[in-house]
Order: structure tokens, then sequence, then C-alpha cells
């Protein structure tokens, strides 16, 4: 693959990304806004050699690239909300077995069908809580088609490193807006390959036994070893396991094997931080418009600056709280009802200074919106 | 139905609770640890002239009892962590679409299938974030088979006062556990009954316009009106509509109809609360440990207090953060890792004080648990 | 002497350094885990021309080096708890009549004969509240052998240096541990020798007239000048006196010499202290465990800084307040019930923010016990 | 016996309460200031039916005391100082076996022999920490001889009920004052009885295995049954153990026994508390100038109030901070460089309130010693 300049949709972004990263297994159902995805795959994936295949619903999708991952491919599927809603049981699955995949989620307005064709980023708190019991995740976003190509191949590589199923939280106005992007040539990023493992034919395979690093090589299923896998508490052979040390280790391993590195798998931009009084964290298109006031008042010499958060979960805590430490107030910026808003107010050392700057009727948030309800929160009134 | 005395699980409680708020409609699919609320049913409610239907998956389930809503009845579904996972679609219909309808989830450890037979309260944050978008939900639990029958009364009023899902979250150890149950007399309890709108046959029937007090009349469907009802954002004819004032209007009624009666909502138990200098938040079987250890430290002349939350969701932000005002610390127990933990954080004035004292390995925790995680907050060590 | 690599026990460590230092006599009674000192110096005492005697207990053998240090020598002698049980009141006695000595405590399981074969830091306030009435006291202890041989040397030092007895109190583990040792060579460390008069023979001499810098030069006992020598408070002659403003003067004089000098005395170890946010409090073999926590958050990113202390008492309150100041939460770590956690929570301007990692069942404390304990601090449950 | 009048000694008050609490094993050495105590006893005991031996040293006594009490005698030895620092290995011995013993130090100025006619309130850390090991003891106190009287009765009440050694901590001051003692009637103060088995010969007796209530029933040693009784960890035979969790378990019983019921063992005495600005915490002969001081503010309407604390150890941090809590400043009055003044620190909320007014040269603090040290913390100058 050569470097190639293209104008396309966010969507189209995120595909050329997945074939980037090594993407070989996709299934899906289509549901706007996300559509483009499964069909310009469905063109361009047979012809690199890789298997497409559209399912009867969204649940089937999931689990059809749980299987595949299973069998040593990098997979993806893509969604919207209310089909988000229908995988989050066959997601839990993915959690426990520690599968490897991709699920992208391009946010329409929610609850339920909701409204189809405009943009929102309500999906946040559901990518992070949406299936039952304890757990950790990865979720990641982008503001611009450049970081969408980037974040979606790095979706692919945090889902080999940890075993884990990665969601790209991109939101329709990204999906759909048209911007230029640069492939990057072949190589230029690195690219994290299955691991497997090396234990020979014969020889027992544990599938739950870590190596010193804490990583668990795999071993393509159907192939060489007999093993089990299972969303039951299980050992490191993955049988069934009701033995609280089991739980408890098995627990805390799928959630400190991502809590624990929090630091490391955040991915952020920064604008003006050094010396902001006045500190904006947003993040997918929201942070378009942010930037926008961000680098207006600079030029009025107001010392604004934007903290752009790409890796949403796990959500990067002590990062957000040194950030915010010498602001005057922090407004976040996001097109729902203030859900990250939650997890800057829980990592900051004074909650009171952090505000909210919201859009929640479909339209897109302008940079006068975002100034309007900053003039509220200086107590200057409308 | 006169009172009477039983000596029953939780999960006996919990039918016994719903009869007598008037269910007549239940459609599950038996899952562990909740089986017993189908089993249970499948012989009272035929008899009380109800109807018992076991659908072929949660899915189902759930929509089947959103329809049977839809025509005038009072119903109720339950499952456990996985079959929750798979209603997050079509409970998001039910939000959006204003359906009075009862969901038990009879939590056991996740994520996935994971541990079917031990208690968990791991899908706290599911209840209120396990479905796609914006929005509010009503969620209730209960340390005891008295209060787990009253709040299950208190489920079916809620719901069809707000014309909202309202979902139980029950554990396995308060659903399995056997206790004293007193039945009330009928009429002890006051109960709500559906509000059928005054409009006569013939005339226009507008299913989303609110009355003078918020509330919105319902017509038996199928029945004299014919109207509207959709998961997309809609008007007050229920049609669908992508208009900025349209969408804004729905999603702050469907959040502020409950939002904004937080504190009415709320339920909950205090105990020795007056002059607590140590304060104890739990909820559910750990709150029953969390009042063990109370009582003997009260004996002790040590100032702890206990505030058994029922009401989750919304959670009740203003009472725990007056009830916490005076505390030296706060320790929130809870059979997780920590999840109505964030939003004590986030409601409390010292979110530093706040601590966890929690066992996630399937073991019910003990008062000696809680005493040795509270030596530890105190900084006295093992 | 050359410089020299051995692999060696701590306690070994600790016989290399008093011989280093200049150790000429050395009484003692064998307890486990101290033996192997006095072992090692049966043989290398005499080689060297200096003198070892086994004596009956633990009261004689501290009587035994009192008298050798009056004559002139420098003195040792090593016990364990019950050893140094028996040795508070002999110890008393060598503070009010200003002996210079060393003492070692190798620290197993108390109280009582208690758990012999395994560490602990049980013995830390003994140290310094062990004798009867008011009084202040050096004591150092150390993690690793090669800190073990240089405030082995350090204790000798500032024995001579205050006329005082200095304890030095070691663990089990750090004692029977074997590690690398390089001994440095000859007037590498400088030596402190023992401060005798210049008063000719025929002249008075003064055992307690200080000269302006606070000292007290000695003369050989059994030498040249008559004086006396007594546990009851005395003049400059060391003659008794129940004056008040001698009382007063005296006590005075024993405590202000080691606490007015405090931050002259303190030894300790910094380890990312410059922008820590959690704050590690350790010190002996805890120490180590307490290091390796530190080490792996700063690879995570996670701003985690020990202060190691060395010496114990006089307690160092100005440099840990100091070290404290901008910490977010401070871990003491220690195999006690929280002795030096007392005297941090004393020190600091935020007692509360002050936490105990400890072990007390014999089992030396591993980093994950500390990062559990951790977790339950931070709030984060089990 | 029959309530009498007399005009006693403390010491004296101290051997009445003695035998009304049903002192029958005296063993000790004698030392200024406490041998009237001794020396009394000589003669009543004997008369009572009860033995007095005078041993060799004090560790024999404390030793003699331990073996009585074993055999089901109410034993008691005295000492000062030296004599109790001699004993703080038996001491340790004590606890480690739960042997019920009273031990009584009439403090002298030390440290070492130091000023045996002077009172001091020196070895009040000493009476904590004295012993290696952790640990938990019971230390009381009293200003007057009818609380000596009453304290010594209940040392032997708590002795019994917690299988503990009790020290009573007096001073020369009170100890060797006259004044008047009204001896109670017999039956007035409950005494508590040994607590014996009510295991039957040739039936296993357990002597470390805890009935419902926490207690421990003791066998007379050298009766029916046989027994290990060590200074070791040990099982609920006595026998020794090594195993990490019998430690664990068996140094908590040791400490919580004690300390979690440190609101019930604490006594004291409050004088003008319900409105006090200016709080003295005081005990021993040091409280009859302190309370002399409050009583003089009291007159010319300054809110002064008076904590007299009789229980010094396990110490009542709970009691002290609530009355702590609305003082504008807490003066500590005693007699020794701030021995007490720690744990207040270390019990309120704002340590930086609290000081001290002292003496330490012998000669006792009187009111206008305290008045003019007040001066200076009010910034009044000398």
């Amino acid at each position: 693959m050569s470097k190639s300049i293209k104008f396309v949709q966010g969507n189209e972004a995120c595909v050329e990304g997945a074939l980037y990263a090594g993407l070989d297994f996709y299934a899906g159902y289509p549901i706007t806004p996300s559509t483009e995805i499964a069909e310009l795959l469905s063109d361009r994936l047979p012809r690199s050699g890789g298997k497409f295949i559209q399912m009867e619903d969204e649940i089937a999708s999931l689990c059809a690239i749980i299987g595949a991952s299973l069998t040593g491919r990098k997979v993806m599927t893509a969604t919207s909300g209310p089909g988000f809603s229908l995988m989050q049981e066959a997601l839990g699955y993915a959690v426990m077995a520690e599968i490897p995949c991709v699920i992208v989620d391009v946010q329409r307005g929610g609850p339920s069908t909701g409204i189809p064709t405009h943009g929102s980023q309500g999906d946040v708190n559901q990518a992070r809580w949406g299936t039952h019991g304890d757990h950790a995740i990865i979720a990641m976003t982008a503001s611009n088609h450049q970081d969408v190509f980037a974040v979606t191949v790095e979706a692919f590589n945090l889902a080999e490193t940890y075993r884990t199923p990665v969601i790209l939280l991109f939101d329709e106005v990204v999906g759909h807006m048209r911007e230029r992007l640069v492939i990057p040539e072949a190589g230029e990023i690195p690219l994290v390959d299955r691991l497997r493992t090396s234990v020979k034919e014969g020889v027992d395979y544990h599938p739950y036994l870590p190596r010193e690093d804490g990583r668990l090589p795999m071993s393509d299923f159907g192939s060489v070893h007999r093993y089990n896998v299972t969303g039951l508490y299980h050992d490191m052979w993955g049988f069934p396991s009701s033995e609280p040390q089991d739980i408890h280790a098995l627990l805390h391993h799928l959630v400190d094997k991502l809590e624990n590195r929090t630091n490391l798998i955040a991915r952020y931009q920064e604008y003006y931080l050094e010396d902001a009084d006045y500190l904006m964290i947003s993040y997918g298109s929201a942070a378009r418009s942010a930037l926008h006031v961000v680098e207006n008042r600079r030029l009025r010499g107001e010392k604004f600056g934007l903290l752009e958060l790409q890796t949403l979960w796990p959500f990067p805590h002590d990062i957000v709280r040194e950030k915010c430490a010498r602001a005057k107030f922090v407004v976040v910026v996001e097109l729902n009802m203030g859900q990250i808003l939650r997890e800057v107010k829980l990592a900051v050392d004074q909650p009171q200074k952090v505000f909210l700057a919201n859009r929640i009727d479909g339209v897109f948030i302008t940079p006068a919106d975002i100034v309007n309800i900053i003039r509220l929160i200086q107590g200057k009134g409308v």
C-alpha cells in the first residue's frame, strides 16, 4: 500500500484505517449513519482476500466476528445506537472470553430509534456500562479524518495487545462529513499482530495462563489445540470455576489489564494547555467547535486551552486531573446531557469548577453556542 | 386479599408484591437466579385471571409486556444479567414510548454468563446506562423481604404514575434467602391504577400531550382511539419529528419527569443518622451486613450510621449530600467494584472522604469483611 | 582494611560495619534472629585485638558494655525483643550517665517470646519509650546490606559524638537475607573517635561540664581522673542533686542534645519525591516492597514516591512534614500495627490523609499486599 | 467489712482498694515512693488469709504474681520507674499468656534512678510501649484518694474481665499525700471474680478458646486440667504455632479485646465541660492544680472546663475528640515533657490548638504555673 490522498467521509476513513490495520473479517447489519462502512467493505474486503458477511441482525454480527477472531482473524463490525444496544450481551461475552475485536458505533440521537440522521454523543456511558457486571473496556473517538484513520488502526492494535473488544465511538457529523485524508505508507504506523502461542501441537495449551508480561497468547481455534471458551468465570484452561479466588483473580485480570494501563492507553491532543487559565475538554465532532473557540480567544489574548480526548475509556483520570489543576474553570463540550462531564468531575480536585456546554437537539454545536454558554459560566448572563 | 404471614424466598416476596399491585400480564424466559418468579407466576397468575406466557428469549419477553401494557395491563418480566443485556434495545423503546412496565433483574455475578448461582450487585450502572442515548430511569432495590414486597408494589405505582419502565434490581442473596413476610391486607398500601384518557371515542386523542400536572393519560391500544407509537422522536400525536425544538422538548420531558422529582421518588431507610460521625451507605443484601456493623459499633459507643438506599435511580444526590455533610468518612458497601460509590462521590462535597467496602468474588460480604476494610480506611492497617 | 565484596546476611553486614567503625568490645547473650552477630564476633573480634564475652543474660550484657565504654572502648551488644525488654533499665542508665554504646535489636514477632523465626518491626516504639522517664534516644535502621553497613558505622559515630546509646533496629528479614556487600576501604567513611578530655592528671575533671559546642569530653574510667557516674540526677561533677534547676537543666540537656539536632541526625533515602502525588513512607525490610510498588507505578505513569527513613528516633518531623506537603495521600508501610504511622500523623498538616499498609502475621509484606491496601485507601474496594 | 473513714496516704488508699477487691497474693521488692504499699500489705495480707512475699528483685516479683494468678489468686505487685523497667519482659509475657494481674507504678522522676523522692508522670508512654512488640494494655490513674481506692478496685475487675495485666500509674504526690478516704461497705462496689471454666475434670479444656462473648474461662493451674501456657504465639490449646492465620488472630484478639472496648473501659471525670470554650485535660496529681485553675476562672465568668482522665490506656480517643470539638484551645497539664499531649493531638481534629502546661523539675505544678502558661498560649506573653 503506497501513500495516497483522498477526500472522503469519516466512515470511509475508518474503513481505510481498518484495512491498513489488517482487517480480514467483517460481519454487520446496516444502520444509519454507519451504513457506508459496511457498503465500502462489501466491495473492498473481498478484493484483498478478506471476508464480508451481512448477518440477519446485530447480535449475529457481533457473534460472527467473535468466532472469526478466535480462528485468528482481525475482525470488525459497525452499527449505530439501536444495534449497539442489541450487541450488549455478546459484548460481555467478548470481554469475558477475551476476544480481540473492533466495534464501531457511529452515534445518532437516542434513546431508541431516536433521530437516525442527526449526530449525537449519547452512547458514551453505554459503551462503558451497557453490558451487565463489572468489567473494563476501551473506547476511542476522533474529531477529524486523519485521526479517525489513526484511532482505527490503534483500535486494532489495542484489541490484539490486550485481547479485548475495542469500541470506536464516532458520531454522525464526523461519519458523514467529507475531509482530506492522507493514507500513510505501509509500515509507517506499526501494527500489532495476533500473539500466537509458542506451545506445540500435542502439548497442553492454557488459553488463560498469562505470560510474565500479563499477555495471553492465543491459538487459532479449530487448529492444533483443543480448549474451552466460555462466558462463565473460568480457570487457566478455560473451564468454568466458581471458586472465589478464581472469580476474584479473573475479574481483576479483566479490569486491571486495561485500567492499570490507563495512562499508556490514553490518547489525546493538547492545544495551548501549558498556560491555559480556562480549559475546555471535548472529543469527537464537538471538539472541532471547541478548538475554534480556543483559537479565537487566544487571538484576543485570553488564555484558553483545549484537551481533546481520543481515548474515552478507560477514562484518563490522572491526565485530566493534572491538566485541570491550574484552570480557573473547565468546560466540557459534548453532544449529550453531560456524560463525560461526570468523569471530569470525578477526576478533578474541585468538581464545582467544571461546567457543561452541550447541545441535545440533533443540531451540531457551534462556536457561538459554546461562547454563549461560557458567558453564562463567567457570570456575564445571556 | 387478607393479611397472611409467609416464610418465603425474596423472589416469592416479589411475586406477592406484584400480585398485590395488580399484575395481570407476565412474559419471561427463565434464568437463574430469577427463575422462581416465573415459576410461581405460571401457577398464580392464571388462577387470578391474569396471563402468563413463556417467550423464546428475553427480547421477546420485554416486547410482549410492552405490547400488553399498551392494551391496558399491569405488566412485568423478570430476568438476570445476560437476559437484562438482551433487553437493552427494547428498554430504550419503552423509555421513548413511555410504556409503564416493571422489569426485575435478580443480579448474579457478571460479566457475561459469569457466575449464575452467586450474588452480585454488578448491574447497577447497566440499569442506568445500558440502553443507548440520554434518558432517565427508575431503579429500586431492597434488603429484606418486607421491603422487597413494598418496593415491588411501589414499582408498579411509579410505572403507572410516570409512564415509565421501572427496574427492580434485586440480588441473588435476597432472591433466594428465606425470611418472614407479612402480606398487608388489600387497601393497606395504596395502588396507582392506569391513568386513562377522558377523551371520548371519536374525539382526537393525543397520546403525548401532557396534562397540566405533566402526566400523559393513556388509551388502551386497539380500543376506541387510533394513535401512533414509535421509538423515534415524536410530537404530541406520536408522529416522528426531526424538528430540533421537538427533540429538545421530548428529551427534556423524558428526563425531567423523573429527575426533577428525584426527592419524591427517593425511598430509603435511615439508621442512627442523626448523630453519626461514620456513615455507611448501602443497599440490597449488602445493607444487611452494613446494618450489623453499625449496630455493633453503637454498642461500643461509636457513632456509626447507615443510609440504606432503596431507590438507586434517579440517584438521590441531594439526600445523600445532606446525610453525608457531617460524616468524618463515608463507606459505600456494595457487591461490585464501586458503582454507587461513583454517585456518592459525585453527590458529596468532599469526595475524598468516601470509601468502598466491597466483595466481588461471588461470596456474600460479611460484617467482618466490612470491619476489616474500615480498619484500613481508618489508617489502622490489617 | 582493603575494599572487598561479600555475599552475606544482614547480620554479617552489621558485624562488618561495627568492625569498620572500630568496635573493640562486645558482650551479649544469643537470641534468634540476632545470634549470627554474636557468633561472627566471637571469632572476628579476638583476631583484631578486641574482646568478646558471652554474658549470663541481656541485663548483664548491656551493663558489661556500659562499663567497657566508660574505660574508653567502642562497644556493642545485640539481641532481639525479649532481650531488649530486659535491657530497658540499663538503657535508661546509659541515657542518664551518657554512655556511648550501640545496641542492636534484630526484631522478631512480639509481644513476649512471640514468633522467634519470623520478621517484624514491632519494637519501634519500645526503642523510644521502653525505659521509664522522659528522655531522647537515637534509633536507626536500613533496608539493604550496604545501608546496614553504613548505618552501623554511623551508629558508632553518633554514639561517640553525642555520648548516647544508639539503637540499631534491624528486622529478621534484613538480618537473615543474603545480599551483596561492598566493604569500603579504610578511611572512605570518616570515623568519630572518643572525645577525651584535655584536662591533665591532677587537674579537676568535670565529666558533665559541657564544652562550648555542647559536647562532653570523657576520661577513661579507672585511668588518671576520679569522678562519679550515677543514674541519679547530678551536677557537673556527677554528684547527685535534687535541686529543681539541676534537674531541669540535665533533662533538657539529655533531650535537647539530640532533638535539637534532629535534622542533622536524620538519615533517609528519597525515591521520586520531587513530583510525587502519592507518597509512601517506609523503613527496614518493608521499604524494599514499598520501593517495588513505587517503581511499578512510575512505569504506569502514576506519580508515586518513597521516603525511606533510616533514622527513626529522633523522628524527623520537619522533614516528613515537608515531604508530605503536596501528597494526595501518604501510606506508611511497616511490619507492625502502625507505630511510625503515629509519628507521621503527628508530623503532617493533614493527618487524615495518612494511611497504614502493614502485615502483622509474621509473613513479609509483598508489593501485592501493599497494592491491595492502596486500592482500599483509594476507595476502590477489594 | 463495714464502712469506715480514714486519713491516709494515697499508697494506703491503694492498699485498701486492693484488699476490698479481693487481693490475696502480693509479691514485690521495695522502692521509693511505692514502699508503703509493700509495707502495709506485709502486715494486712496475712491477717486476711492472703500471702505476702518479698522477692529478690522486680523481675521475680512480677513472675511470682503471674504464677499465683494462674493458680487462681487475685494478685498485685507495686514498684516505681526503675523496677517497672525491669518488669517489661515479664509484662509482655502476662499480655501474651493473658494473666490477670495488677501492677502499681508510683512514679518518681526519671530516667534511670533519676530523682527518687519527687513526683513525676514520666512513665505514661512506658506503660504503653515498654515491652517489645505490638499489644494493648490497660493503665489507670487518679488524682485523689477516693478515686485511688475506686480505680484500684476497678483495676482488679478489669484484669479479671479481660484476662490482662492492668497498670496503676500513680505518682509520688498522690502516693505520699494524706487525705480523707471513705471505705465503702462490702458489696457497694461490684467485684468481678475469676471466670472459671465449666469444663469438668477429664474433659478437654481449651485455655485459649473464647466463649461467645469473647471471654476466656480459666482453670486453676495445677488443679484438674493439664494445659500449656507460653509466651509464644499459640493456638486454642496454648500450643505454639507459627501459622500466619494463628498469629494474626491472636494478636488481634489481644489488641481488640481492649481497644474495641475503649469507650467502655474509659473512666474519666468531667468538670464544666458542657459549655467550656477553654478545655484542660489532665490526670493524676496534676489534675488537682488544673481543677483549681478551672474553678477560679469560672468565678471570673470565663468558660474553662476540665477533662480528668482516669483511664490512660487504651487512650479514649473518641471521648477526647468529642469533648475537644468546640474548645478554642486545649491545654494538657502533666508532669512530663508531653506524653499524653501526643495522644490528644492524635485524637482531635485540630492538633494545632492543643498546648502543653507542664513541669519537669521534680516540683509539683501549681495553679500559678498553669496560669502563667495559659497567658502565653493566649498570646499575652509572660
